[in-house]
Order: structure tokens, then C-alpha cells, then sequence
């Protein structure tokens, strides 16, 4: 058997398998109509194959849920049992899952139950809810691949779980799925040998966004109430939006890391943060909340001992409602890409919104975005790709897209920054640059951001700031073109939290100009790109950016423009 | 000229700038008795340069001082004088300035006095109180050589003051002198080719340590109310114990380092730390509270936005005073070096004053010190040694000790761990795994102290555990051979703060058994080491160890623990 073939089988089997676990009973018979025909399947195509009971359940608040699952009147099990179907369809329909644990998910469900009813109380914040992850937690008895084919199997290697894994089931959770990522978690499309390639479920004939994509697939299918995601470069934030959700990528040391893989480990300039995703941004600060109740930083050495500062959150929840002002800085492009027509629409809805509950807005001038983007380049890459290269070898997959069908052989693009074949690793003078280098950004960041305390009229700098998340709203596959919008903020290391605000119309969102110049290649081509017909209906959102380690002031702030907006506009068709 | 004549010029030139600083009325003019005749300089000797009433303001206590500062009762100009003149006295006797500003500091100290004249209140928490720094500090107009002959005139290249240096000003600090340092700041001698040598002042047949060792010398002879020093193995800690101060090494994100010099910058791993330095915890409290007002993560973007916690700290001092029953763990030896009899005795006089105070002591095992301190030689020499030697180059000035006399040429011992020339770098694959291995480490030790709740009786694990800051109190010159006691927690990022417990008492700290089986070659010559005749009347002390970030807590028992031991103790002719 030649090696190309092997690891082909060993995908293959893989997603063979992954079906299996699917009851019978849930399979589903009939194709799906084609992505032009029916491009969101989250308006009754999903719907169809669920009982108005799992419906009603799987479509609940989250907080309404936990209400019911806190009191007994639902059981755990039952809402257990309607998210794994529905977890279950979607996987068909979209190949958003990496490993299915029902089984378990259900004893465990069954231990809530338990619970509840000899203590009369919850086990915790998150008590009976399920909760996806991304397939870079480690669980026991389940693989950990990061989409390599190579690690399918690893599961009895796999000595101990994330300590996120432990928090969450010390909450009550219940864990059930993991979800789909690019090989390696290091894409923004969410596609590798192993699911193939997860596509968006609001409008199939685009990109589901990576590397959390798998989890913004699932929460748009509301197959999942909560989800967790990691962020290097926007992982989390750009699938959220791009499926009409929120995610919010924290700042390192608050939510913890220990125990779950990553491809660049001990790569410490920009490293991956885990952040939670939802349909709603009060979901995520329960969660938060939750955990950090827990005091991560007994168990995880490089969590910060910081807890949850309600005194932060209630405060900027009453002003950013509109009890007393505050100041935004608006950053409509990043001055190297141009954003796309719904996304210039998406930061005028968010402004006009703002303006409107009595806050003032400035125009964000920070040092340049781009320093940041080729500092994210040079720190994630220091090893050159040697472990994502390693990975790879395992297998023998290849390290280009195998998705793009006549080009590839002639002309393979590598599925990752990490290239084809491994280059020359920085040694520790270069390394000790880049590290000085993002120092001095981070500094001439903080100086701009305190220096705009004199033009916001409230006396002090500006309290967040606010832009796209990516340029565009979720692509075609393989026109994932550009991570500036959030990675700028890992280099930072800032909190910032994704907010859905609006959905692509294709009769609104034109170009105006007919001629447009570019700032540079890149731009033009993603100037080029957008097509309103094929993006109609694709969500688009902002994020709220704040300082380090202010998680509680971005999700008080994403959680009122988050539900401001929902209040007055024309998200469409979903339906919270 | 030869090559090394001109380093040495350059050296002997700035000795003698600096010298030339202080006013001619200050100058020694008698040499002084010799160190084997007077070994310690505290007692008489530096008063007799004094008149009665600088006597009395600078060995006032830092916390009355500031009272009387603050209320108008003492100028700061007065205050500041008397310091510039005991510092003055100090340096002509243990070489322990590098640079001297006595001008700008008196300016500094009449703005202060004009200030609480027309505010009618002080500037802030360190009102027209003398603080030294560490040569490391970038103050405007002053060289920072880090002990390099080859930094000598660098001050016009300093574009912008510490982040410490502007936090002090606004606290109404007055800042008059920085201290010596070893070369690059890097060894447990304090020695360079500009100074020369800093001895002990309570003993000068001994080192004063280092790598703070001017800090230390000064405190001890009252030359200063309290100063800054850094630590990246131990550098706070032990120059602070060894001179019978306190010193506070805080976690990495507590104390802003911005705009500081160090020798390793890049090198993130184990980076250097600000801690200050005192004769009193309570002044090391003060000062870390005063500069958290300022929030310091709005210009540092290293901080963590932690402001100082005052229910921790009150719980803890109130808790270590006897209120409720805390444990601690004792770890009395290393397991790779064991300590001499005088720290011997004071690890005893703090057992006992810990049960008399009601508290629980357990035995620490943790996991082995002697892989952190593996780690630690790894990670502050990923760059080879190339920043070091390449200030080195600057000057021509050698790398190795020029103070060992004979022995010196014809076997040079490298002054730091960076050997006699540059070694090879590490790469990127081997930094990560460094980076890997000490958060594993650091797991591991958070474990073991989280299975400690076992057997403490508090339900709870340790509150704090207590080991020496050093396996020896100051030994002769060139003999500091280990620091494994202390950059153990600088791999673990804990926070630390060394406590004075006692001092040598040469008929009573003798080893009792006359034969020893070494542990290992370094244990034996350690062992060997000891003098009582040469030790007597060097101070000893411990170090009060917390987890990462708990400088609160760490302060209050360390200052209720030191003031207990002081108010009963045999610490000898030291008057605080």
C-alpha cells in the first residue's frame, strides 16, 4: 500500500468510524439539497429532523436552560440526549465533529440527575448543560488529533485531562463532542484529512472560519449551547461571528490552558488562549464566571490569580446601558486591508448604536496594526514548523490543501503558515528580538491608548475600542486571506470578545465606487473577492476590544451592544 | 595604550568622577581600621562621620519617617541631605554607589517641601523620602553601566526614565543614588571594574552578595530608608538577608520593569525582577501598596492589573499574629546543598516562633529543587552568553574575576555564568522545550502543594513554607557557590521575601559532628567553607515563600514573623 493511500484509509476509517457512533436512529437517509439550493440549513433543514421537544430545548437561552436544568424541570439527561442528536445531525450535514462521546455524556448526564435530586442543588454554575469542545482538550478515552491523521488512536497516550475539562465537570457540564479544526489548528478554513472540511452553515457555499471552526459550526446549528475554542491569531473570534455568535478570546492567564495540546507548545511570545464561544455573550461570562470561581490558578501554574470582578462587570454592564457615558474608539479598517461592504455597514449599525445610548465615539489611531502582523508571523513560526512537520510525517499526509481539486498538484499551497516543508528555526537572539519587539509594540500601544484620554470628553482614555473582526464576512473556501483584524490582538494580548451584529443583503451591501485603487495586492484581491450574491445571508460582526486581562468590562460591553442591537435590527432569520 | 590599560583608565576615571561628587566637607580623610580589627562598620563607625541629629533621621524607622515627612515635621530637604551624606560615608567605605546625583536630589526634595507647603498634604505614599536604586534603573542624566567599563558615559543615550523611576517620582520619592552591582548584574560577588569591590558592612572580611549588593551594603549601614534591587536567582533575596534586610522578590507582573536595563532582555523564561529592599517589611509594604495606587499595568504592559490586596494582606497579618492557625511548610535543607550551623539555628528560631504563635508546621518535600535549578542554568544562558561578552567587548575589560590576585592569570574563574567566551545559542526547539520543562515543573510543585491540605490539619494546604535564603550566611569573597536555595522560585515565579532572623554566633553555631559525608563536591566544599571565627556577627535569615502572586500574603507573615523573632531574639548588636 503506497504511503499516500495509507493515510488516506486511516481518515477515512476515522470518519467511518466517528459515523458509527451515531445511533442508528439518527442517521440521516436522504441527501441534502445542494449548497445554491438550500444554503442555511438553520431555518427548518435541521429543524426537520428533530421532535418539537428536542427543538425547544436545543433552542433555549442558555440561561433559561440552566434555570430549568437547576431546578429539576428538566433533566440533564433529556437535554443531554436532545444536543446529542442535534449535535448529530448537524455532524452529517456539515462534518463538524472530531469525536462523539454519547455514551458517556449520558452517565454523566445521569450523575447530574443524580445529584440534584439526593442534594436538592445544582452540582454548579454549568449543572447538566452540554458543552462542546475543540479538538485540542484532552479527554479521557478520546483521541486528541488536531486534525493530523497521524495522531488518530493517541487517545490511550492521553495520561490526564485539561484542566479545563476538570473545571467544567466540577461546574455540573457535560461533555459529549469535540469539535472540527484545520490540520493542526492553524487555518482559517476548517478542513483537514480526517472530517475533509467543515463548511458554514448559514450559507454552505462559504467557509465555517477556523481554527475553532467546527465549534462555530455546531453553535450555529445550535447543536451546542456553549462551546470552547482556542485563539492564536482570531480562531475564536472570526468562527464565532462568521456563524452569528459570540467568542471571546481572553487575555493568557485567566482561563486555563494546562493540559491541552497545541502544535507550537512552549512557543510563549503568542501562544493559544482557550476562550469560550455561544450564541450569547451572557453564556460565555456564566461560564467564565464559573470557572474562575473554581481558582484555576491552584491547578494551572501560568493562570493568573485573578477572580471574576463582579464589581467591574456590574459596572459596565449599568454604563454601557447607558447610565453613564462612556468612550469608544472605532477602527473602521486597519489601514492594510479595507473591509468588505456589509462589514463597513456592520461598524456603522455598532456606532449609530452607540451614539444612541449616549456614548462618545473617537477615531482609533493606534501604532501601526501591520507591525503586529508581521511580529505574529515571526513568533509562531520560530521553529520553522518543525512540530507541525513532525505532525505531519506521522502520516505522511500532505501539508497542502487537499480541498482545492485540479490546482493542487500542480500547484499545492500549504494548508498552514507553516509551509510545505519545514525552514531554518530562529535561535535565541532572534527569538529574545521578537519578544523585545512585541514589548515595545505592546508599550506604544498602551502610551496611544492612554493618550486619547484627551480627546474622549469623559476625562479618561477610551474604555474599549471596537472593529471588525476580518475584513470580510465568511469567504469562499480557500479565500481566507487575512488574520490581521484579531491577530493584532494576540501579539497585544488583549481581551476581546466577537459580537454578531448584522447578516450580508445582498441588495444593501455594493461597493459604491466602481473603480476601486488598492492599497496593495493583498487588498485588492480581497476587494475583489466579495460577491453579495454568494455572501447573502453570511453573518458579519465587530469585536470590543479591551486592555489585558479586562475580560469583564469587554463581555459587559459585548453583552449590551450585542443586545442592543438584536433589539432593533435586521439579523434576519435566526431566531434566539 | 594597551588595550587593558584603557578599561582600567576607564574604570579608575569614573571611580574617581564619582568620588569627586561628593562634597569636600563628606570626604574620609583617615583610613579606615582594617577589616580583621573592625569587622563591622554599623556600630559607631559610620556614626562617627554624623552629626547626632542625621544619626537620628536616618536610623529612624521608614514608616515614622514618612509620618514625619508627611506631616511637615522633617523637610525632605533635610532628610535628603542626611542620607546623600550617610550614603556619601557609606560609599567611602564599601564602594557601594555607582552614581550619585545629590543635586538633582535636593531640587527633588525642596519641590517636595514646597508641595506640602502649598497643598497642604504630601505628594503621595513616599513623600520626600530617599530611595536608592539598583544600577539597573534608567534615571534622565545618570549612566547605567550594569557594572560594564564599556556603559561608562551612556547617559546621553537614556531617552526615558524607568517606569519604577516615574512611579517612585509620583509617589513624591526622592531618588539620590543608584548602586553598585557585580559586571551585567549577574553573580553573587559584588565586583566590577569600575568599583571594584563592595564588602560586607556588618562583616567586612565578607561579600556584601549580590547581585543587589550595593543595595544590601547600603541598607545595612543606614545609607538609605529603603531601596530597589532585582532578582533573577536570588539577587533581592539574598544581598537583602546577608546585610539583615528584608527583600522582597514579587512574581513577574507586580512591580513594572519597563524601561529597566538587563543583561538577558528577551529571555522570558526567567526574567528579572524589581523587588525593593529594607531594613523593615512594613517599609517594603508601604511602598509595594503606594506604587499598585498607581495602577502601573496602564503604562507597563507586563503588569497584571492586580491592585494591592488589602483583605488579603490584613487577613494574613492578622492570621500570622496568632488569630487563626495557618501552616506552614519548613524545608530545612535542599537536598543538594546543606546549610551551615548558623542557618541551621535560625531555621530553628523560626520554627519555634511559629508554634508559639499557634501555627501547624509540616515537612516540605517537594519535587526536586535540583531540576529547577537545572532549568535555571538553561534558561538564562539561551543567548550563550553573546549579550554579555558583547558588553564585555566594549571595553576590552575581562571576563573574569580581577580581584582573585595571583590565582587570577593563570586561571581565570569567569565572574558570571557566562563563562569566558560565548558558547553556542540555543535554538527555537530547544528554548520551547526549556519553556515546556518549567511549566511542567511548576505543575508538578503546584501539585505537591495542593496534596499538602492532607496533613496541615487546616484543611487547607501550606499558607506559606519557609526555607533558607541560602545554605550559608555571606562568605568570603569568591566563595558564593550556590544560589539554588533562592532562583529555585524565579523558575517558579513564586513570591518570596527574605527575612533577617539572626546573626552568627561563632561559639555557638559550631557543626557538631566532626566528620561529614558530603552529599555531593559542591555540598563538601560548601560544608568546608564555614568559619565561625571568620562568620561571627554576619547576619542570617529565610525566606518566607507564597505562591505566584501572592505578595500580600508573603509580606504580612513576613512582617509579623520577623518582628516577632526581633522582639525576642539574640540578633545582636543590629539596632532597629
Amino acid at each position: 500500500m503506497s504511503e499516500t493511500q495509507s493515510w488516506k484509509l486511516a481518515g477515512e476509517h476515522k470518519r467511518k468510524a466517528l459515523l458509527s457512533l451515531i445511533p442508528f436512529e439518527w442517521r440521516l437517509t436522504d441527501p441534502l439539497p445542494s449548497p445554491a439550493e438550500v444554503p442555511d440549513l438553520r431555518n427548518g433543514t435541521i429543524q426537520s429532523h428533530l421532535s418539537s421537544r428536542e427543538i425547544m430545548i436545543t433552542e433555549m437561552d442558555c440561561l433559561l436552560l440552566l434555570e430549568q436544568l437547576a431546578s429539576g424541570a428538566l433533566s440533564s439527561h433529556e437535554v443531554t440526549m436532545a444536543f446529542c442528536h442535534r449535535a448529530a445531525v448537524a455532524h452529517q450535514m456539515i462534518s463538524c465533529l472530531h469525536e462523539i462521546f454519547f455514551d458517556a455524556a449520558l452517565r454523566d448526564a445521569d450523575a447530574c440527575d443524580t445529584y440534584l435530586k439526593e442534594h436538592g442543588k445544582p452540582m454548579g454554575a454549568l449543572h447538566g448543560l452540554p458543552v462542546s469542545l475543540k479538538d485540542v482538550v484532552n479527554i479521557k478515552d478520546v483521541d486528541t488529533t488536531m486534525g493530523f491523521v497521524g495522531l488518530i488512536g493517541n487517545s490511550t497516550k492521553i495520561s490526564s485531562e485539561s484542566q479545563i475539562v476538570a473545571l467544567l465537570r466540577r461546574l455540573g457540564a457535560v461533555l459529549y463532542v469535540k469539535t472540527s479544526v484545520p490540520t493542526g489548528s492553524f487555518s482559517g478554513d476548517t478542513s483537514n484529512n480526517i472530517i475533509q472540511y467543515t463548511p458554514n452553515p448559514c450559507n454552505r457555499r462559504l467557509t465555517v472560519g477556523g481554527s475553532s471552526g467546527g465549534e462555530g459550526g455546531l453553535l450555529a446549528l445550535k447543536g451546542s449551547p456553549l462551546g470552547v475554542g482556542t485563539d492564536i491569531g482570531g480562531s475564536v473570534r472570526v468562527p464565532a461571528v462568521w456563524n452569528g455568535c459570540y467568542g471571546l478570546r481572553p487575555s493568557t492567564g485567566r482561563i486555563p490552558y494546562e493540559g491541552s495540546a497545541s502544535i507550537v507548545d512552549g512557543q510563549t511570545a503568542v501562544p493559544f488562549v482557550l476562550g469560550f464561544m455561544a450564541p450569547s455573550a451572557e453564556a460565555i461570562t456564566l461560564a467564565s464566571k464559573g470557572l474562575l470561581s473554581l481558582s484555576p490558578w491552584m491547578d494551572d501554574p501560568l493562570v493568573h490569580e485573578i477572580p471574576w470582578r463582579d464589581d467591574i462587570y456590574t459596572k459596565f454592564k449599568e454604563s454601557a446601558s447607558g447610565r453613564s457615558r462612556l468612550a469608544f474608539g472605532i477602527m473602521r479598517t486597519d489601514h492594510h486591508v479595507n473591509v468588505q461592504p456589509p462589514v463597513e455597514r456592520a461598524m456603522d449599525i455598532v456606532v449609530n448604536k452607540l451614539e444612541s445610548l449616549g456614548h462618545s465615539v473617537i477615531d482609533w489611531n493606534p501604532p501601526s496594526h501591520l507591525e503586529a502582523v508581521s511580529l505574529w508571523d515571526k513568533a509562531v513560526t520560530i521553529d520553522g514548523g518543525k512540530s507541525f512537520h513532525e505532525a505531519i510525517k506521522l502520516s505522511g499526509e500532505p501539508p497542502h490543501r487537499v480541498d482545492l481539486g485540479p490546482l493542487d498538484a500542480a500547484k499545492p499551497e500549504p494548508a498552514t503558515v507553516f509551509g510545505l516543508s519545514p525552514q531554518p528555526e530562529a535561535n535565541a537572539t532572534e527569538i529574545n528580538s521578537i519578544n523585545i519587539a512585541i514589548r515595545n509594540y505592546k508599550k506604544s500601544y498602551l502610551d496611544y491608548w492612554n493618550s486619547t484620554a484627551e480627546f474622549t470628553g469623559t476625562g479618561r482614555p477610551v474604555d474599549a475600542f471596537l472593529m471588525p473582526v476580518a475584513p470580510t464576512p465568511a469567504p469562499a473556501p480557500g479565500k481566507v486571506r487575512y488574520f490581521g483584524y484579531t491577530s493584532v490582538f494576540n501579539v497585544l494580548d488583549f481581551s476581546a470578545c466577537g459580537v454578531p451584529v448584522t447578516e450580508v443583503q445582498k441588495d444593501v451591501d455594493r461597493y459604491s465606487n466602481a473603480r476601486y485603487s488598492p492599497r496593495n495586492k493583498l487588498d485588492g484581491l480581497v476587494h475583489d473577492d466579495y460577491d453579495p450574491e454568494l455572501s447573502d445571508g453570511a453573518p458579519v460582526g465587530i469585536q470590543v476590544v479591551g486592555r489585558r486581562l479586562q475580560e469583564e468590562k469587554v463581555l459587559a460591553i459585548a453583552e449590551v451592544l450585542g443586545n442592543a442591537i438584536k433589539g432593533t435590527s435586521d439579523r434576519g432569520n435566526t431566531k434566539l
